[in-house]
């Protein structure tokens, strides 16, 4: 299972009113495109605009409306922390406040300098509140994620963030009468007195008002959410996949494929940027499959950042690129494994941002109902014969092709 | 509406690279698709691989992830029980047992000599435990139903059946905190003794002992499944139907539509395989209608039976055969019904096997929008009007075309 990050697209001007996909050359994929039968995937649901989180659960066959605990956790995830069910993660920010606590700037005036020296200080520096474990890991831009772990927790709690500038930072409460909430905010607003502490006099600080920039001394936080027991890939009812590898050098993929029990691999060269070593992704599949994984995820970020950079005919170039080094291996598979080649959504390179249209599926297994198409694109998967499925849908769909699904009865 | 069962196909290289369906000369139903409309039936969900059961619950409107109670009740049907809610059923293997109770074929040798008589024995024999009625009812191979039934029992119990040989037979535990399971995993084990009893020195069991076969000297029982109470088909939400027939010859299917609210009738000379009197089943259907049945089912079960045994001609042969028989008949009521075509499932003649493929549907109603495809077929059908719809779709679409369904809202 290919999957291209921010695939689909919309037809670009500067390729001619073609899509990256559409426009490039990619002689294996759509050789196999007349083998196989495309199709097209809503990630959530028509409409709905998904994220890279929210998208990979679906298409692992769990449903995000149902399991998905908010921004939080996931972008924990992202910026690199490893959650186990029961962490409570805030998204939080860098700002500055007067000596009233009075918040002055959300964004510390959206200078980085120094941050990451914060984050360190503030990981050395709190540590521990009451027992329960705390960490920061920095995220992009002022952001980083806040991480509180112990057994108890409740994400049943307000924002700290008054979201508004001129506001006091607010006090956390609890928001139902579960003793762990009203336990959490209590331990929130410690944690807000700790950051606090750490940063007010941190040399960064002075550094940083002697440069003219406004001090980051404190961290704002929002959106707690409950990481949640997620079922793995292994679990899935009536699905025989006892071993799942995924490749892929990006921290939130990685994150959430090994949440699912998906063995994640991060072979040497893999940047995920447009500059990684496609050949040394491609091989660690191969490896996998060679020794014996039942499903292996090759993910491949290039796409979804020439995306957000508005860049399609660097998209196209990637995926012309990937093509090739797919090509190298994959025709050796054809006769004992079931390929798909789809993405976690769709980024218009023409916004540079994720968009809710149908991102392009095809399938491709030995035996199967071929549509024929020959080639494979936004156009030619909406023809498809595989239709239009959901994210959820598509684990069963290949472990049908694969033979590994019982039938649901009798 | 008239279910072919397991219809859906994939192309087969005896035919040319066409399907059954597409291959056949069937030219009333081709006819039909000349003035009606086609489209393709998920019957659970795209990817997921139906059962017959799940399938037929489906496309009489009720969602099979809520109301389906797992395998046990719905074998028990299929091997001739007739199943009232609250009846708990299980799926059993004769096995052979030392005398400590350990498993030493879980399949009794797969031999089935004896297995009715030892069926028979175990209804005399066993019969009632603290006054609820137990039931054995005989499947295919070595395999048998036992049914449970009685006011106050309970699904959540363990299985007996150890799931692999070496190991004793299991003592059933509740797997809940209820009273009804504590009591249901009780009477199962006193059951098993009782079937012990029965078995042990039984005449059948030393004759194989003779022959060098393995006696059949216990029952496993797994996967114990509580019937529940569903809603019948003159019970769904705005729609009126009243009085629904089912021409089936098919155990599985007579007892589904039955439990259904259907009236059965399952008529001489049909045999739920290749050589049933296919006339005789469509005048049965037909004289449903004509005594002013609002729904008839009329189902065919050889068109799956060819594609289990790998037969595509078979298959073929079959369909025309009764496009044939509908021809004679159904001409007469094309001003009066809506008729539609379909099957439960796919059922794949190339692999043997149900497959999640969508099924073909070919609806034909008086002034509906007709798509003049032609022809009738898996590929044709993709293309179709009637779009892609779930299996439980199906009955609010022919109601609608029948006008008997109010709107749902003002």
């Amino acid at each position: 299972m290919i999957g291209f990050d921010g695939l689909g697209d919309r037809p670009s001007a500067v390729l001619g009113g073609k899509t990256p996909l559409e426009d490039a050359k990619k002689p294996f994929i759509d050789w196999l495109a007349s083998l196989g039968a495309q199709g097209v995937i809503d990630p959530v649901s028509p409409g709905v605009i998904p994220g890279s989180d929210t998208a990979h659960l679906a298409i692992f066959g769990l449903d995000p409306f149902k399991v998905y605990p908010g921004r939080g956790p996931f972008e924990a995830i992202g910026a690199g922390a490893e959650l186990n069910p029961g962490d409570i993660a805030f998204r939080g920010n860098f700002a500055t406040v007067d000596e009233k606590f009075v918040v002055i700037d959300r964004r510390a005036g959206r200078s980085e300098y120094g941050l990451d020296k914060l984050v360190d200080s503030l990981n050395k520096g709190v540590g521990e509140i009451e027992g329960y474990k705390v960490e920061f890991y920095r995220a992009a831009e002022h952001r980083l994620a806040v991480v509180l772990r112990g057994v108890g927790l409740s994400d049943r709690i307000g924002d700290t963030d008054p979201g508004v500038e001129g506001e006091r930072v607010r006090v956390s409460a609890p928001l139902d009468n579960d003793p762990s909430s009203k336990r959490t905010a209590d331990l929130v607003n410690k944690l807000t007195e700790e950051i606090s502490r750490v940063l007010r006099e941190h040399g960064v600080n002075k550094e940083r008002v002697e440069m003219g920039l406004r001090p980051a001394n404190i961290v704002l936080l929002r959106g707690a959410g409950k990481m949640p027991r997620l079922r793995k890939i292994y679990e899935l009812e009536r699905i025989h996949i006892e071993r799942a590898g995924a490749v892929s050098a990006t921290a939130l993929i990685k994150g959430v494929t090994k949440l699912l029990g998906f063995h994640v691999v991060h072979p040497p060269g893999a940047t995920g940027g447009l500059n990684t070593d496609v050949h040394a992704k491609v091989r660690a599949a191969v490896e996998m499959l060679d020794r014996g994984y039942d499903l292996v995820y090759l993910h491949f970020k290039g796409t979804d950042t020439a995306s957000h950079d508005r860049k399609p005919r660097e998209k196209r170039s990637f995926i012309e690129k990937c093509d090739s080094a797919l090509s190298e291996v994959l025709r050796d598979f054809m006769d004992r494994a079931v390929i798909a080649i789809t993405g976690d959504h769709t980024t218009s390179s023409t916004i540079g941002q994720h968009t809710s249209d149908p991102v392009p599926l095809l399938v491709y297994s030995e035996g199967m109902f071929q549509d024929m198409l020959g080639r494979f694109s936004e156009r030619t998967a909406r023809l498809g014969a595989i239709g239009r499925i959901r994210g959820s849908d598509l684990i069963y769909l290949l472990t049908d092709l694969a033979e590994r699904q019982e039938k649901f009865g009798a």
